[in-house]
């Protein structure tokens, strides 16, 4: 097939910094290459790809240093762009925020697929989407539409990984088991509920995240007196490399969110190093974690802190062994060419172009 | 003419809080419909209008107390009911930055002028504009076009006011003469150049202005340490109402800018109150203040101080006479008449419909 992928200009594809839509669309373009298929990628200049990348701005928007950049105009001349090339491909797939691509492709909307990444109960998203109803999206997960019922929903695809790129190490056990937090220290993500359940378990917690500036004051109000550098650790920000490490060495993640997260990137991390996850019940996260198989659904703190045993109990070759089924950037990839196939009425076991 | 009129949705028509864009596109719809034409406004709903309101958004963004709005979204929701109801009108006039609104009407760009109120030297306007050439422009000021030289520009309409919101004092002098600074205190204000032409002067400066989060660091630091509450006093931020007093008791307004401002609309507010103002070589200030007559134009703290005492014999009344002339509404709404009618082809001095 010959697809085109839109991707945010926020980041480069993958993203150099933090970027969650960056980093999937990389996965699913690599993994669509791979499959033999012809893939072009709208994204910024310094994307690194397998595809034939057309730059739809010289560089990342987080990553330019002139303080004058506009992004909404940046994605509208990408956008243009997009459109005057649309002929050349079976399917446009667009991983855009806010329909902003919309206008442009009422003529092909058929032809399009749009995977929104973010959540979908923003006030503005849901009558803005019924003047544009024939538009096919695909969401993240079965959580995420909700936002958004009443939609063009051609599939629910959950994100993958790469198989390859966290090794397995069924918990090569450090001198003293710890629990883990990786992700930002914001009031949605309750690192405060993390430093709870760790400390009622009488395990040591390891936190890695970011600081954001939103998330300051936060911080130094509500978690930093919780950090006692014993049981309670703070490692500062890590990297894409030293998080097979930092999860693969942990018992567990701890995920006590307190917002309706639309995937959960991390959980599926942790899984790819065999690690469990203790998850609210909350966004995503159930139809992610198999309660009893890699990790538990919690509903409070007592619930997680009664879990935690059970946790140190799960079988870790199961966990990587059901990542692979479940989560790998084949499977995702896969399932697009599916849905795809269903969009423009090819069978779906259609061979690569 | 039918003339729709479409405004961001930041604020309301005219703006509750600050809201420069808001506040003309409100003063030039009701000249238009004074002048007998048929004017339909796509703006929040919370908005007060004598044309025919359409909203775009049940109310503005800036004062929508929910947390999760898109900005995007709302605007192209707006856009597309606009694009519906394109036909009834001879002329759209759009109030939009960067662009948005281009893909939806490309059909008939040459029935639709675009004024952008914001500065155009960000890094992306250009080459997205290049992707859409042949929209017209209107600038606010021959200064606003440089960021954006090779465009189809139309005209260039200075802002205007209503000449009977601000009663001309003709220096109702107070106890003791001082000077006016009416802004944010930002560093692109330089209210610390202001402060010094002050001191130097040895007269008193009195400054009304808002203290933004952006704003507060280089306040604290920079700022608040040279308000003494006697030669320069801090009288807090002032609304719409207090301005005619505040300005129109002032000898004059300091404006030492050090930003490329598009237009400048406090400058015609003083001139309205009869007051000269004092503005750097910068931006629109050079075409708004008429050396010698309306005030002065300054390259440096020591041309401005040099220039008070001039400041202090400019006849007021002249002052106001050249505000009439140049900066009404009603010129303003004329010029952009004849825009109009240079743009679909009717004599300018076509009939109201």
């Amino acid at each position: 097939m010959k697809i085109a992928h839109v991707a945010p200009l926020y980041e480069s594809v993958p993203p150099r910094l933090y970027g969650g839509t960056e980093r999937i669309v990389s996965y699913l373009t690599e993994a669509l290459v791979d499959l033999g298929h012809e893939v072009t990628l709208f994204a910024s200049g310094d994307s690194q790809t397998s595809a034939k990348l057309v730059a739809g701005r010289e560089c990342a928007l987080r990553l330019d240093p002139r303080p004058l950049k506009s992004e909404i105009a940046a994605h509208l001349s990408m956008l243009a762009q997009v459109r005057d090339r649309a002929r050349e491909f079976d399917v446009i797939h667009f991983h855009l925020s806010h329909f902003l691509h919309f206008s442009f492709f009422e003529d092909i909307a058929e032809r399009t697929v749009t995977t929104p990444h973010g959540r979908l109960d923003y006030v503005d998203l849901a009558p803005t989407y019924e003047r544009f109803p024939r538009f096919p999206l695909i969401s993240i997960s079965h959580s995420q539409k909700a936002g958004l019922a009443k939609a063009n929903w051609l599939a629910t695809i959950h994100h993958g990984l790469p198989t390859g790129i966290y090794e397995p190490t069924f918990g090569a056990t450090p001198e003293e088991p710890y629990l883990a937090f990786l992700g930002r220290f914001s009031r949605d993500k309750r690192p405060d509920r993390a430093i709870e359940i760790a400390m009622r378990s009488g395990l040591k917690l390891k936190l890695a995240a970011k600081i954001g500036d939103d998330d300051r004051a936060y911080f130094h109000e509500v978690v930093e007196p919780l950090i006692d550098g014993d049981r309670i650790v703070y490692v500062g920000e890590i990297e894409e490399h030293q998080k097979a490490e930092f999860l693969g060495k942990a018992a567990g993640l701890l995920f006590p969110i307190d917002w309706p997260e639309p995937f959960g990137l991390v959980a599926i991390e942790a899984m790819a190093c065999s690690t469990p996850v203790i998850g609210w019940n909350c966004g995503a996260l159930p139809e992610i974690i198999d309660h009893g198989v890699t990790g538990f659904i919690a509903e409070s703190v007592d619930g997680a802190v009664a879990a935690v045993p059970d946790l140190l109990q799960l079988d870790r070759r199961k966990v990587r062994a059901v990542f692979e089924k479940r989560f790998s950037a084949r499977r995702m990839a896969g399932d697009y060419l599916a849905a795809y196939a269903r969009l423009i009425g090819v069978p779906s076991e259609a061979k690569a172009s």
